[in-house]
Protein backbone atom coordinates (compact mmCIF):
# COMPACT_ATOMS: atom_id res chain seq x y z
CA UNK A 1 0.00 0.00 0.00
CA UNK A 2 1.47 3.50 -0.64
CA UNK A 3 1.72 5.30 2.55
CA UNK A 4 -0.30 8.96 2.66
CA UNK A 5 1.65 12.02 2.89
CA UNK A 6 1.29 12.79 6.74
CA UNK A 7 -1.02 15.76 7.06
CA UNK A 8 1.45 18.11 8.01
CA UNK A 9 4.85 17.00 6.76
CA UNK A 10 7.89 19.11 8.28
CA UNK A 11 11.10 18.19 6.85
CA UNK A 12 13.60 18.83 9.50
CA UNK A 13 16.86 21.76 8.73
CA UNK A 14 20.17 19.03 7.80
CA UNK A 15 21.58 17.72 11.20
CA UNK A 16 23.81 15.27 11.68
CA UNK A 17 21.37 12.83 11.02
CA UNK A 18 20.04 14.04 7.92
CA UNK A 19 20.36 10.40 5.70
CA UNK A 20 22.04 11.39 2.18
CA UNK A 21 21.26 9.99 -0.90
CA UNK A 22 23.29 10.28 -4.10
CA UNK A 23 22.83 9.61 -7.45
CA UNK A 24 26.10 8.95 -10.49
CA UNK A 25 26.62 9.69 -13.75
CA UNK A 26 28.50 11.10 -16.88
CA UNK A 27 26.41 13.90 -16.97
CA UNK A 28 24.31 14.85 -13.99
CA UNK A 29 20.70 16.25 -14.51
CA UNK A 30 18.76 18.01 -11.99
CA UNK A 31 15.68 15.40 -12.31
CA UNK A 32 16.93 12.88 -9.44
CA UNK A 33 17.48 15.99 -7.42
CA UNK A 34 14.40 17.50 -7.63
CA UNK A 35 12.25 14.54 -7.79
CA UNK A 36 13.96 12.97 -4.67
CA UNK A 37 13.75 15.99 -2.49
CA UNK A 38 10.34 17.44 -3.19
CA UNK A 39 9.48 13.87 -2.08
CA UNK A 40 11.15 13.65 1.26
CA UNK A 41 9.85 17.88 1.65
CA UNK A 42 6.38 15.86 1.04
CA UNK A 43 6.61 13.10 3.23
CA UNK A 44 8.34 15.17 6.12
CA UNK A 45 11.45 12.66 5.48
CA UNK A 46 14.63 13.96 7.09
CA UNK A 47 16.59 12.67 3.88
CA UNK A 48 18.95 14.94 0.96
CA UNK A 49 19.37 13.72 -2.39
CA UNK A 50 22.67 15.21 -4.59
CA UNK A 51 23.60 14.06 -8.27
CA UNK A 52 27.12 13.91 -8.35
CA UNK A 53 29.79 12.77 -10.62
CA UNK A 54 32.83 10.77 -10.64
CA UNK A 55 36.25 9.86 -12.45
CA UNK A 56 36.97 6.94 -10.26
CA UNK A 57 34.21 4.97 -10.12
CA UNK A 58 35.67 2.21 -7.61
CA UNK A 59 36.66 6.15 -5.28
CA UNK A 60 33.18 6.73 -5.70
CA UNK A 61 31.84 3.57 -4.35
CA UNK A 62 34.03 2.84 -1.43
CA UNK A 63 33.37 6.64 -0.38
CA UNK A 64 28.91 5.08 -0.41
CA UNK A 65 30.28 3.04 1.33
CA UNK A 66 33.11 4.60 3.68
CA UNK A 67 30.35 7.85 4.53
CA UNK A 68 27.43 5.81 4.90
CA UNK A 69 25.48 7.11 2.21
CA UNK A 70 22.30 5.13 2.64
CA UNK A 71 21.10 5.19 -1.50
CA UNK A 72 23.02 5.79 -4.67
CA UNK A 73 21.32 6.21 -7.71
CA UNK A 74 23.29 4.92 -11.04
CA UNK A 75 23.37 6.40 -14.62
CA UNK A 76 25.46 6.20 -17.79
CA UNK A 77 27.98 5.43 -18.64
CA UNK A 78 28.79 3.49 -14.90
CA UNK A 79 25.82 1.00 -15.00
CA UNK A 80 27.79 -1.70 -15.97
CA UNK A 81 31.22 -0.76 -13.73
CA UNK A 82 29.65 -0.83 -10.20
CA UNK A 83 28.49 -4.54 -10.31
CA UNK A 84 31.84 -5.86 -9.29
CA UNK A 85 31.75 -2.85 -6.40
CA UNK A 86 28.86 -4.43 -4.60
CA UNK A 87 28.24 -7.19 -1.87
CA UNK A 88 25.10 -8.14 -3.75
CA UNK A 89 22.91 -7.72 -7.24
CA UNK A 90 19.77 -8.67 -6.69
CA UNK A 91 17.69 -10.20 -9.34
CA UNK A 92 16.46 -7.27 -11.14
CA UNK A 93 19.72 -6.26 -11.87
CA UNK A 94 21.74 -9.44 -12.50
CA UNK A 95 18.98 -10.75 -15.39
CA UNK A 96 20.31 -8.05 -17.31
CA UNK A 97 23.58 -7.13 -16.01
CA UNK A 98 22.93 -3.42 -15.44
CA UNK A 99 22.54 -1.37 -12.24
CA UNK A 100 20.51 1.94 -12.16
CA UNK A 101 20.44 1.86 -7.88
CA UNK A 102 22.70 0.72 -5.27
CA UNK A 103 21.02 0.32 -1.42
CA UNK A 104 23.60 0.82 1.30
CA UNK A 105 22.11 -1.27 4.34
CA UNK A 106 24.91 -0.50 7.02
CA UNK A 107 27.66 -0.92 5.00
CA UNK A 108 26.67 -4.17 2.53
CA UNK A 109 25.88 -2.73 -0.44
CA UNK A 110 22.81 -4.15 -2.76
CA UNK A 111 22.42 -3.54 -6.49
CA UNK A 112 18.99 -3.02 -8.35
CA UNK A 113 17.79 -2.57 -11.83
CA UNK A 114 14.28 -0.14 -10.76
CA UNK A 115 13.60 0.34 -14.59
CA UNK A 116 13.49 -3.86 -15.10
CA UNK A 117 11.27 -3.81 -11.85
CA UNK A 118 8.71 -1.63 -13.06
CA UNK A 119 8.27 -3.08 -16.54
CA UNK A 120 7.76 -6.33 -14.87
CA UNK A 121 5.28 -4.44 -12.76
CA UNK A 122 3.65 -3.29 -15.59
CA UNK A 123 3.34 -5.93 -17.83
CA UNK A 124 1.36 -8.06 -14.75
CA UNK A 125 -0.87 -4.79 -13.85
CA UNK A 126 -2.05 -4.69 -17.74
CA UNK A 127 -2.61 -8.30 -17.80
CA UNK A 128 0.10 -8.82 -20.64
CA UNK A 129 -0.71 -12.60 -21.13
CA UNK A 130 3.15 -14.05 -20.90
CA UNK A 131 2.28 -16.82 -24.16
CA UNK A 132 1.81 -13.48 -26.54
CA UNK A 133 4.44 -12.85 -28.83
CA UNK A 134 6.27 -9.92 -28.67
CA UNK A 135 7.98 -7.47 -30.65
CA UNK A 136 10.62 -4.94 -29.22
CA UNK A 137 11.81 -2.26 -31.36
CA UNK A 138 15.14 -1.03 -30.27
CA UNK A 139 18.68 -2.47 -28.71
CA UNK A 140 19.92 0.49 -26.22
CA UNK A 141 20.38 -0.13 -22.42
CA UNK A 142 16.57 0.48 -21.53
CA UNK A 143 15.72 -2.53 -24.65
CA UNK A 144 17.71 -4.58 -22.61
CA UNK A 145 15.88 -3.77 -19.54
CA UNK A 146 12.75 -4.45 -21.18
CA UNK A 147 13.68 -7.76 -23.10
CA UNK A 148 15.11 -8.71 -19.59
CA UNK A 149 11.77 -8.20 -17.83
CA UNK A 150 10.08 -10.03 -20.72
CA UNK A 151 12.14 -12.86 -20.56
CA UNK A 152 12.17 -12.93 -16.89
CA UNK A 153 8.14 -12.52 -16.93
CA UNK A 154 7.81 -16.17 -18.92
CA UNK A 155 7.51 -14.12 -22.22
CA UNK A 156 9.08 -16.70 -24.73
CA UNK A 157 8.29 -15.80 -28.76
CA UNK A 158 9.74 -12.22 -29.31
CA UNK A 159 11.86 -10.27 -32.01
CA UNK A 160 13.72 -7.77 -31.59
CA UNK A 161 13.48 -5.21 -34.17
CA UNK A 162 17.20 -3.04 -34.59
CA UNK A 163 18.95 -1.49 -37.25
CA UNK A 164 22.08 -1.65 -35.36
CA UNK A 165 22.25 -6.02 -36.32
CA UNK A 166 25.19 -6.22 -33.37
CA UNK A 167 23.71 -4.89 -30.85
CA UNK A 168 20.12 -6.24 -32.01
CA UNK A 169 21.37 -10.00 -32.55
CA UNK A 170 23.30 -9.99 -29.21
CA UNK A 171 20.44 -8.87 -27.80
CA UNK A 172 18.17 -11.42 -29.34
CA UNK A 173 20.31 -14.30 -28.75
CA UNK A 174 20.93 -13.30 -24.77
CA UNK A 175 17.37 -14.75 -24.44
CA UNK A 176 16.67 -16.66 -27.48
CA UNK A 177 14.67 -14.52 -29.26
CA UNK A 178 14.44 -13.73 -32.97
CA UNK A 179 15.85 -10.45 -34.58
CA UNK A 180 15.11 -8.52 -37.79
CA UNK A 181 16.55 -5.55 -39.03
CA UNK A 182 12.78 -3.70 -39.47
CA UNK A 183 9.48 -4.19 -38.60
CA UNK A 184 7.67 -4.23 -42.10
CA UNK A 185 5.20 -6.86 -42.04
CA UNK A 186 5.91 -8.00 -38.63
CA UNK A 187 2.62 -9.35 -36.33
CA UNK A 188 2.59 -9.92 -32.59
CA UNK A 189 0.62 -9.77 -29.37
CA UNK A 190 2.36 -7.01 -27.82
CA UNK A 191 4.41 -4.11 -29.87
CA UNK A 192 7.46 -2.20 -27.04
CA UNK A 193 8.82 0.64 -28.27
CA UNK A 194 12.15 1.50 -26.83
CA UNK A 195 13.78 3.89 -29.31
CA UNK A 196 13.58 7.61 -29.13
CA UNK A 197 10.63 7.14 -32.28
CA UNK A 198 7.81 9.44 -31.54
CA UNK A 199 10.17 11.21 -28.86
CA UNK A 200 9.56 15.40 -28.41
CA UNK A 201 11.99 17.38 -29.77
CA UNK A 202 13.62 14.32 -31.79
CA UNK A 203 13.91 14.19 -35.84
CA UNK A 204 10.99 11.44 -35.92
CA UNK A 205 8.82 12.75 -33.48
CA UNK A 206 5.77 12.47 -35.48
CA UNK A 207 6.55 8.98 -37.14
CA UNK A 208 4.70 5.58 -35.84
CA UNK A 209 7.40 3.23 -33.85
CA UNK A 210 5.38 0.65 -35.42
CA UNK A 211 3.41 -0.15 -38.95
CA UNK A 212 -0.08 0.87 -38.69
CA UNK A 213 -0.89 -2.89 -39.51
CA UNK A 214 1.36 -4.25 -36.64
CA UNK A 215 -1.01 -1.46 -34.18
CA UNK A 216 -4.32 -3.12 -35.82
CA UNK A 217 -3.22 -6.61 -35.34
CA UNK A 218 -1.56 -6.06 -32.05
CA UNK A 219 -3.08 -6.88 -28.58
CA UNK A 220 -1.49 -4.21 -26.38
CA UNK A 221 1.16 -1.42 -27.15
CA UNK A 222 3.87 -0.79 -24.85
CA UNK A 223 5.78 2.77 -25.55
CA UNK A 224 8.79 3.34 -23.22
CA UNK A 225 9.15 7.46 -24.60
CA UNK A 226 7.83 9.70 -21.65
CA UNK A 227 7.83 12.85 -23.41
CA UNK A 228 5.48 13.45 -25.03
CA UNK A 229 3.25 10.65 -22.47
CA UNK A 230 1.31 10.54 -26.00
CA UNK A 231 3.38 9.73 -28.77
CA UNK A 232 1.34 9.04 -31.97
CA UNK A 233 2.01 5.64 -31.42
CA UNK A 234 -0.13 5.55 -28.21
CA UNK A 235 -2.43 7.75 -29.70
CA UNK A 236 -2.98 5.41 -32.46
CA UNK A 237 -3.28 2.52 -30.48
CA UNK A 238 -5.68 4.21 -28.15
CA UNK A 239 -7.43 4.92 -31.21
CA UNK A 240 -7.49 1.16 -32.52
CA UNK A 241 -9.09 0.15 -29.17
CA UNK A 242 -6.15 -1.06 -28.06
CA UNK A 243 -4.52 -1.74 -24.20
CA UNK A 244 -1.59 0.69 -24.01
CA UNK A 245 1.19 1.57 -21.60
CA UNK A 246 2.72 4.51 -21.67
CA UNK A 247 7.12 5.21 -20.89
CA UNK A 248 4.93 8.02 -17.83
CA UNK A 249 3.74 4.91 -16.42
CA UNK A 250 7.40 3.21 -16.15
CA UNK A 251 9.18 6.64 -15.44
CA UNK A 252 6.79 7.32 -12.09
CA UNK A 253 7.15 3.02 -11.05
CA UNK A 254 11.11 2.64 -11.51
CA UNK A 255 11.31 5.78 -9.33
CA UNK A 256 8.90 5.04 -7.19
CA UNK A 257 10.64 2.03 -6.70
CA UNK A 258 13.84 3.49 -6.38
CA UNK A 259 12.60 6.20 -3.53
CA UNK A 260 11.20 2.82 -1.68
CA UNK A 261 13.78 1.16 -1.57
CA UNK A 262 16.02 4.60 0.05
CA UNK A 263 13.60 5.36 2.54
CA UNK A 264 11.03 2.53 3.10
CA UNK A 265 8.25 4.72 2.14
CA UNK A 266 5.94 4.09 -1.04
CA UNK A 267 4.96 7.06 -2.67
CA UNK A 268 1.33 7.21 -4.07
CA UNK A 269 1.35 7.31 -7.59
CA UNK A 270 -0.87 11.20 -7.08
CA UNK A 271 2.41 12.31 -5.23
CA UNK A 272 4.96 10.85 -7.66
CA UNK A 273 3.25 12.79 -10.29
CA UNK A 274 3.14 15.72 -8.27
CA UNK A 275 6.79 15.30 -8.09
CA UNK A 276 7.48 14.77 -11.28
CA UNK A 277 5.51 18.11 -12.40
CA UNK A 278 7.46 19.69 -9.66
CA UNK A 279 10.77 18.28 -11.85
CA UNK A 280 9.57 19.73 -14.91
CA UNK A 281 8.65 22.72 -13.31
CA UNK A 282 12.55 23.06 -12.29
CA UNK A 283 11.99 22.73 -8.44
CA UNK B 1 37.89 42.40 3.55
CA UNK B 2 34.86 40.54 5.27
CA UNK B 3 32.35 40.41 2.73
CA UNK B 4 29.00 41.37 3.48
CA UNK B 5 26.61 39.52 2.62
CA UNK B 6 24.56 40.68 -0.57
CA UNK B 7 21.18 42.28 0.50
CA UNK B 8 18.81 39.87 -0.49
CA UNK B 9 20.43 36.67 -0.34
CA UNK B 10 18.80 33.64 -1.94
CA UNK B 11 20.02 30.00 -1.36
CA UNK B 12 19.26 28.67 -4.38
CA UNK B 13 17.30 24.51 -3.61
CA UNK B 14 19.32 21.51 -4.12
CA UNK B 15 20.60 20.96 -7.78
CA UNK B 16 23.45 19.62 -9.60
CA UNK B 17 25.70 22.37 -9.11
CA UNK B 18 25.58 22.98 -5.49
CA UNK B 19 28.71 22.05 -3.49
CA UNK B 20 28.89 19.45 -1.15
CA UNK B 21 30.72 20.03 2.39
CA UNK B 22 31.16 17.15 5.04
CA UNK B 23 32.87 16.79 8.18
CA UNK B 24 34.40 13.50 9.67
CA UNK B 25 34.45 13.06 13.34
CA UNK B 26 34.03 9.99 15.67
CA UNK B 27 30.68 11.32 17.52
CA UNK B 28 29.59 14.16 15.23
CA UNK B 29 27.88 16.69 16.77
CA UNK B 30 25.02 19.07 15.11
CA UNK B 31 27.44 22.35 15.62
CA UNK B 32 29.30 22.48 12.15
CA UNK B 33 25.88 21.20 9.84
CA UNK B 34 23.86 24.26 11.63
CA UNK B 35 26.93 27.01 11.55
CA UNK B 36 28.24 26.19 7.54
CA UNK B 37 24.49 25.74 6.74
CA UNK B 38 23.12 29.06 8.37
CA UNK B 39 26.22 31.28 6.23
CA UNK B 40 25.67 29.33 3.24
CA UNK B 41 21.91 30.67 3.69
CA UNK B 42 23.01 34.01 4.69
CA UNK B 43 25.14 34.71 1.73
CA UNK B 44 23.48 33.43 -0.35
CA UNK B 45 25.92 30.40 -1.80
CA UNK B 46 25.04 27.34 -3.19
CA UNK B 47 26.60 24.61 -1.03
CA UNK B 48 25.54 22.18 1.82
CA UNK B 49 27.31 21.33 4.66
CA UNK B 50 26.56 17.36 5.98
CA UNK B 51 28.27 15.89 9.10
CA UNK B 52 29.44 12.56 8.89
CA UNK B 53 31.39 9.67 10.26
CA UNK B 54 33.41 6.33 9.30
CA UNK B 55 35.06 3.36 9.90
CA UNK B 56 37.51 3.89 7.18
CA UNK B 57 39.09 6.83 6.63
CA UNK B 58 40.82 6.28 4.45
CA UNK B 59 37.72 5.35 1.99
CA UNK B 60 36.25 7.89 2.85
CA UNK B 61 39.03 10.54 2.08
CA UNK B 62 38.79 8.46 -1.00
CA UNK B 63 34.99 9.10 -1.11
CA UNK B 64 35.85 12.84 -1.05
CA UNK B 65 38.14 13.20 -3.89
CA UNK B 66 36.23 10.67 -6.32
CA UNK B 67 32.68 12.59 -5.26
CA UNK B 68 34.02 16.12 -5.78
CA UNK B 69 33.59 16.89 -2.16
CA UNK B 70 34.52 20.46 -1.99
CA UNK B 71 35.44 20.39 2.02
CA UNK B 72 36.20 17.95 4.67
CA UNK B 73 36.34 19.37 8.12
CA UNK B 74 38.40 16.87 10.34
CA UNK B 75 37.85 15.89 13.81
CA UNK B 76 38.80 13.68 16.42
CA UNK B 77 39.73 11.20 16.18
CA UNK B 78 41.02 11.50 12.54
CA UNK B 79 42.97 14.80 12.84
CA UNK B 80 46.26 12.54 12.43
CA UNK B 81 45.39 9.85 10.26
CA UNK B 82 43.79 11.80 7.76
CA UNK B 83 47.79 12.91 6.87
CA UNK B 84 49.41 10.43 4.48
CA UNK B 85 45.74 10.48 2.30
CA UNK B 86 45.78 14.13 1.35
CA UNK B 87 48.23 15.63 -1.35
CA UNK B 88 49.69 18.72 0.45
CA UNK B 89 49.48 19.87 3.80
CA UNK B 90 49.69 23.61 4.91
CA UNK B 91 52.37 25.22 7.44
CA UNK B 92 49.47 24.92 9.74
CA UNK B 93 49.13 21.58 9.97
CA UNK B 94 52.04 20.41 9.69
CA UNK B 95 53.44 22.38 12.35
CA UNK B 96 51.51 20.48 14.88
CA UNK B 97 50.93 17.04 13.09
CA UNK B 98 46.95 17.53 13.10
CA UNK B 99 44.48 18.62 10.50
CA UNK B 100 40.64 20.27 11.08
CA UNK B 101 40.16 21.29 7.31
CA UNK B 102 40.50 19.58 4.08
CA UNK B 103 40.18 22.23 0.62
CA UNK B 104 39.95 19.67 -2.30
CA UNK B 105 40.89 21.44 -5.92
CA UNK B 106 39.63 19.53 -8.48
CA UNK B 107 40.95 16.69 -6.75
CA UNK B 108 43.84 17.73 -5.22
CA UNK B 109 43.62 17.49 -1.39
CA UNK B 110 45.27 20.06 1.13
CA UNK B 111 45.58 19.91 4.81
CA UNK B 112 45.23 22.76 6.98
CA UNK B 113 44.45 23.47 10.60
CA UNK B 114 42.72 26.70 11.51
CA UNK B 115 42.72 26.10 15.19
CA UNK B 116 46.62 27.39 14.47
CA UNK B 117 45.62 30.02 11.88
CA UNK B 118 43.12 31.63 14.31
CA UNK B 119 45.56 31.44 17.67
CA UNK B 120 48.18 32.67 15.72
CA UNK B 121 45.95 35.56 14.38
CA UNK B 122 44.65 36.72 17.72
CA UNK B 123 48.30 36.52 18.87
CA UNK B 124 49.28 39.67 16.45
CA UNK B 125 45.90 41.12 16.68
CA UNK B 126 46.41 41.40 20.54
CA UNK B 127 49.49 42.66 20.16
CA UNK B 128 51.35 39.83 22.49
CA UNK B 129 55.18 40.38 21.58
CA UNK B 130 57.01 37.11 21.55
CA UNK B 131 59.45 38.72 23.41
CA UNK B 132 57.10 37.65 26.13
CA UNK B 133 57.57 34.39 28.34
CA UNK B 134 53.78 32.37 28.15
CA UNK B 135 52.74 29.64 30.35
CA UNK B 136 50.42 27.27 28.67
CA UNK B 137 47.92 25.40 31.05
CA UNK B 138 46.70 21.97 29.19
CA UNK B 139 48.47 18.64 26.99
CA UNK B 140 45.55 17.74 24.80
CA UNK B 141 45.63 18.51 20.98
CA UNK B 142 43.76 22.29 21.15
CA UNK B 143 47.23 22.51 23.19
CA UNK B 144 49.46 21.52 20.75
CA UNK B 145 47.38 23.75 18.21
CA UNK B 146 48.27 26.83 21.26
CA UNK B 147 51.91 25.49 21.47
CA UNK B 148 52.10 25.64 17.94
CA UNK B 149 50.94 28.50 17.31
CA UNK B 150 53.18 30.09 19.87
CA UNK B 151 56.65 28.83 18.75
CA UNK B 152 55.67 29.70 15.00
CA UNK B 153 55.26 33.07 15.71
CA UNK B 154 58.97 33.24 17.73
CA UNK B 155 57.90 32.92 21.18
CA UNK B 156 60.88 31.16 23.08
CA UNK B 157 60.07 31.21 26.41
CA UNK B 158 57.69 29.14 27.55
CA UNK B 159 55.85 26.55 29.92
CA UNK B 160 53.71 24.10 29.83
CA UNK B 161 51.69 23.10 32.94
CA UNK B 162 50.52 20.01 32.85
CA UNK B 163 49.64 17.12 35.52
CA UNK B 164 49.68 14.48 32.67
CA UNK B 165 53.48 14.13 32.68
CA UNK B 166 53.80 12.14 29.71
CA UNK B 167 51.98 14.20 27.27
CA UNK B 168 52.84 17.33 29.28
CA UNK B 169 56.96 16.42 28.62
CA UNK B 170 56.43 15.27 24.94
CA UNK B 171 54.47 18.39 23.95
CA UNK B 172 56.86 20.83 25.78
CA UNK B 173 60.08 18.65 24.52
CA UNK B 174 58.57 19.37 20.77
CA UNK B 175 59.16 22.89 20.49
CA UNK B 176 62.21 23.03 23.24
CA UNK B 177 59.25 24.64 26.52
CA UNK B 178 59.73 23.53 30.12
CA UNK B 179 57.12 21.57 31.51
CA UNK B 180 55.88 21.95 35.27
CA UNK B 181 53.08 19.57 36.44
CA UNK B 182 51.65 22.54 38.59
CA UNK B 183 51.08 26.42 38.05
CA UNK B 184 51.88 26.79 41.72
CA UNK B 185 54.57 29.55 42.14
CA UNK B 186 54.73 30.49 38.35
CA UNK B 187 54.93 33.96 36.56
CA UNK B 188 54.49 34.62 32.87
CA UNK B 189 53.18 37.61 30.55
CA UNK B 190 51.15 35.21 28.78
CA UNK B 191 48.63 32.95 30.41
CA UNK B 192 46.95 30.67 28.48
CA UNK B 193 44.66 28.03 29.69
CA UNK B 194 43.61 25.33 27.27
CA UNK B 195 41.97 22.53 29.88
CA UNK B 196 38.29 22.34 30.71
CA UNK B 197 38.83 24.28 33.68
CA UNK B 198 36.40 27.16 34.10
CA UNK B 199 34.23 25.18 31.52
CA UNK B 200 30.52 25.04 32.19
CA UNK B 201 29.05 22.01 33.42
CA UNK B 202 32.34 20.87 34.17
CA UNK B 203 33.56 20.08 37.51
CA UNK B 204 35.91 22.51 37.58
CA UNK B 205 33.55 25.52 36.44
CA UNK B 206 34.23 28.37 39.38
CA UNK B 207 37.97 27.36 39.34
CA UNK B 208 40.49 29.46 38.11
CA UNK B 209 42.89 28.20 35.55
CA UNK B 210 46.25 29.83 36.80
CA UNK B 211 46.69 31.43 40.49
CA UNK B 212 45.57 34.83 41.28
CA UNK B 213 49.09 36.25 41.70
CA UNK B 214 49.94 34.52 37.95
CA UNK B 215 47.14 36.30 36.85
CA UNK B 216 47.90 39.56 38.65
CA UNK B 217 51.62 39.82 37.38
CA UNK B 218 50.72 38.90 33.95
CA UNK B 219 50.36 41.10 30.85
CA UNK B 220 47.96 39.23 28.57
CA UNK B 221 45.78 36.50 29.64
CA UNK B 222 44.31 34.03 26.79
CA UNK B 223 41.46 31.19 27.65
CA UNK B 224 40.52 28.82 25.15
CA UNK B 225 37.36 27.56 26.71
CA UNK B 226 34.52 29.32 24.47
CA UNK B 227 31.33 28.25 27.07
CA UNK B 228 31.14 30.41 28.94
CA UNK B 229 32.70 33.51 26.94
CA UNK B 230 33.52 34.90 30.46
CA UNK B 231 35.17 32.14 32.64
CA UNK B 232 36.24 32.83 35.98
CA UNK B 233 40.11 33.24 34.41
CA UNK B 234 38.65 35.74 31.95
CA UNK B 235 36.34 37.41 34.51
CA UNK B 236 39.29 37.77 37.02
CA UNK B 237 41.96 39.07 34.39
CA UNK B 238 39.53 41.70 33.06
CA UNK B 239 39.01 42.99 36.63
CA UNK B 240 42.48 43.09 37.13
CA UNK B 241 43.12 45.26 33.37
CA UNK B 242 44.47 42.67 32.07
CA UNK B 243 44.32 42.25 28.14
CA UNK B 244 42.00 39.34 27.23
CA UNK B 245 41.86 37.09 24.72
CA UNK B 246 38.50 34.47 24.87
CA UNK B 247 37.80 31.26 23.31
CA UNK B 248 34.68 32.17 21.87
CA UNK B 249 37.36 34.58 19.22
CA UNK B 250 38.98 31.53 18.56
CA UNK B 251 35.85 29.96 17.57
CA UNK B 252 34.37 31.84 15.65
CA UNK B 253 37.81 32.97 13.69
CA UNK B 254 38.94 29.11 12.90
CA UNK B 255 35.35 28.73 11.86
CA UNK B 256 35.19 31.76 9.45
CA UNK B 257 38.54 30.94 8.39
CA UNK B 258 37.53 27.06 7.16
CA UNK B 259 34.14 28.86 5.54
CA UNK B 260 36.21 31.00 3.58
CA UNK B 261 38.67 28.04 2.39
CA UNK B 262 35.48 25.77 1.03
CA UNK B 263 33.62 29.32 -0.32
CA UNK B 264 36.27 31.71 -1.09
CA UNK B 265 33.85 34.12 0.92
CA UNK B 266 35.74 35.64 4.25
CA UNK B 267 32.05 36.41 6.34
CA UNK B 268 32.32 39.67 8.53
CA UNK B 269 32.67 38.83 12.07
CA UNK B 270 28.75 40.08 12.86
CA UNK B 271 27.89 37.21 10.39
CA UNK B 272 30.01 34.67 12.20
CA UNK B 273 28.24 35.40 15.31
CA UNK B 274 24.95 35.25 14.35
CA UNK B 275 26.14 32.11 12.79
CA UNK B 276 27.26 30.96 15.99
CA UNK B 277 23.94 32.00 18.14
CA UNK B 278 21.84 30.74 15.64
CA UNK B 279 23.90 27.18 15.93
CA UNK B 280 23.53 27.19 19.32
CA UNK B 281 20.04 27.70 19.46
CA UNK B 282 19.46 24.74 16.94
CA UNK B 283 18.92 25.67 13.41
Amino acid sequence: MPAPPPATPQRPALNRDTTVCISLAGRPSNHGTFFHNHLYERYGLDFLYKSMTTDDVEGAIRGVRALGIRGCSVSMPFKQAVIPLVDAVDHSAEVIGAVNTIVNDAGRLTAYNTDVVAVASLLRTHRVDPASSFALRGSGGMARAVAGALHDAGFARGTVVARNEEDGRELARRYGYEWVPDAAGLRADLLVNVTPVGMEGGPEREELAFPEEAIDAARTVFDVVALPVETPLILRARAAGKETITGAEVAALQAAEQFALYTGVRPSPEEVDDAEAATRRGA
